[in-house]
């Protein structure tokens, strides 16, 4: 089967995803005190609003980088590209969720913010088994030499430590697993899949 | 007409209707119980979205497939594909109705269910046209040996059977319907329409 | 300009758009009487469901099939299709509102159906007017001679004229409008405009 | 790496972001007064969509322009769009805001349409810094002469500081800003970025 129309769909769902992000921005509007106080009291929306955006475009820009580099998918392919989907879809759930919390303290925040972490971490496990699939099955354009797959393998590794340490530090205090997640992008966005050189 | 923007705009549909389904995992927020009682509480609404999301994500897989082998297209499939999206913008509106009631138990819970076994057979019968009709008019890039048509039509039949049990069941439990509509994904997953070989 | 990317743009909106359709199917949930109740009671909005998505679908076929044929676009054609889009745009809040007073009958019943009809009459105009701009500036792939132009000029008038009645029917009795429209659709999806012979 | 999986990125979030607009057109429904005065008093609202869907259709027709004129990307290309995008999403956000306090006066709406010129101008900027470091890294496909650079920095510099005036207008008057807005994207229209003659 050929990647176009796994790219398309897959681009629509994340379109629509990091849109959705957009909802959780809204005031309550006149009568529940000024503007500036309501948008003052929403900065928590804010900050994970910029986040999350950031983290759903980079793991677009990844995952335009793997699919470019494929030759064929096969149906394995699909399926992990659906789970993968479905943790990128409710990245706007629990963005809401962790940005309600986030000031409230206490074992909720906690929670909250756990929810995020482990959904992060499902969406980064789900994406690394789609790399290390086509990769075992020879899909991709180009050979991958063994120092390639195992800096790759070392990579992924480091990334889902990193989102099980976020998912620890929720219980800490949820402001350091927000911290961790942006920082964790920002990495990502300058040390991405980079196999088309 | 070639199928190239039938399948840009159905992925387009089908991107949005999986995407919806993620709005109805929103908890109340604070002053509503504790965030983990808040989880623990929609945790049928949990089950649902992945319920959905991997029916709705077989059904792009299984059109991406029969469009995939279509030479070209004409108004009846592009009817019939209408008809087809109809029934799948529907599912986010009856996954949310079937998970709000499954644990309400009575009358109102069968019915939550059987309205989400009739619109998921809808979409079987839909896809089932849709498939027979391009077959008849000879539109497949391939001719279809006897063989092989019996054997389909012998597939979408078994299909469209079990979501009319489902619809049965659901008088009984609600439970059941969503376990016999998650076990025809995982069905369809292991079983499609594989005519490109 | 090439049509490839106007045409991705507006079948992403017409997708959208036509998938927000869904959202006003929601019922209220538990503690506002039976399911059955419910769902009876919301009738209208599933039958303004189906008109319009049926409507909005065959503007999608339309639309498909006047830029299948265009060779080239201009800045008025981008024009006339935002304005297009604006209008189908405002469907899903025409519907959802006709669908809410519909059976309530008086003033509003008739305010909300010529609503219904305004946005209808609008997105049908804007339509006639990219068509009859494109073919003016002989923008098509194939010359289209005097008798194909006046009877596609007939046939939009026609369709507009009807629109008009609709808006005023709006007035007498709010259903007239809703078959009105619905009726349109079906002849529309008969008569299309099929140039590719 | 090549524009066309961008442009269909892009093509979603903005198609998705146009269509939410349509959200806050919504009515309260029956109980509420009579429909007309529900309308009348939402004539902020049928204002603000319109401006913001002419804002986001002309950002779409020059993003679209842009990238049909590059050659190639790169990472900081990925980065400038992203942020571009983070603007657009905003949209729907801050036009639901600017409506709802557009005729409240005092330092509420003040504020709001400050906002919705900050996303506007945020959304410009971000746009000219895609446009110049594509002509500064010589991704166009054709050579642009030094005229063609100064005539284009003299273009976004103009449109920038009228955006920056939209935000000082702001505190005078909410709808003083609307209206500046609005201008700004008719003269856009007319003034295109058209490199491709």
């Amino acid at each position: 089967m050929k990647t176009g129309r796994l790219e398309s769909f897959s681009d629509g769902v994340i379109a629509v995803a990091i849109t959705l992000l957009s909802l959780d921005l809204a005031v309550n509007g006149p009568g529940h005190g000024t503007l500036a106080h309501q948008l003052a009291q929403r900065w928590p929306q804010f900050t994970s609003y910029v986040v999350s955006f950031l983290v759903i475009g980079i793991i677009w820009i990844n995952h335009h980088s793997l699919l470019s580099n494929l030759e064929t998918i096969d149906r394995v392919t699909l399926f992990l590209n659906l789970l993968l989907l479905l943790f990128v879809v409710a990245i706007p759930f629990v963005t809401a969720t962790m940005a309600e919390y986030l000031n409230k303290g206490g074992s909720d925040s906690h929670l909250a913010a756990a929810l995020y972490a482990f959904v992060s971490l499902g969406m980064s496990l789900a994406f690394a088994m789609m790399f290390l699939w086509s990769s075992r099955q020879g899909q991709f354009r180009m050979t991958l030499d063994r120092r390639t797959r195992r800096s790759t393998f070392v990579r992924f590794s480091f990334g889902n430590l990193v989102y099980v340490a976020a998912l620890g530090l929720a219980f800490v205090n949820a402001w350091l697993t927000l911290v961790l997640v942006a920082l964790m992008a920002i990495y990502y966005s300058f040390d991405q899949i980079a196999l088309a050189r």
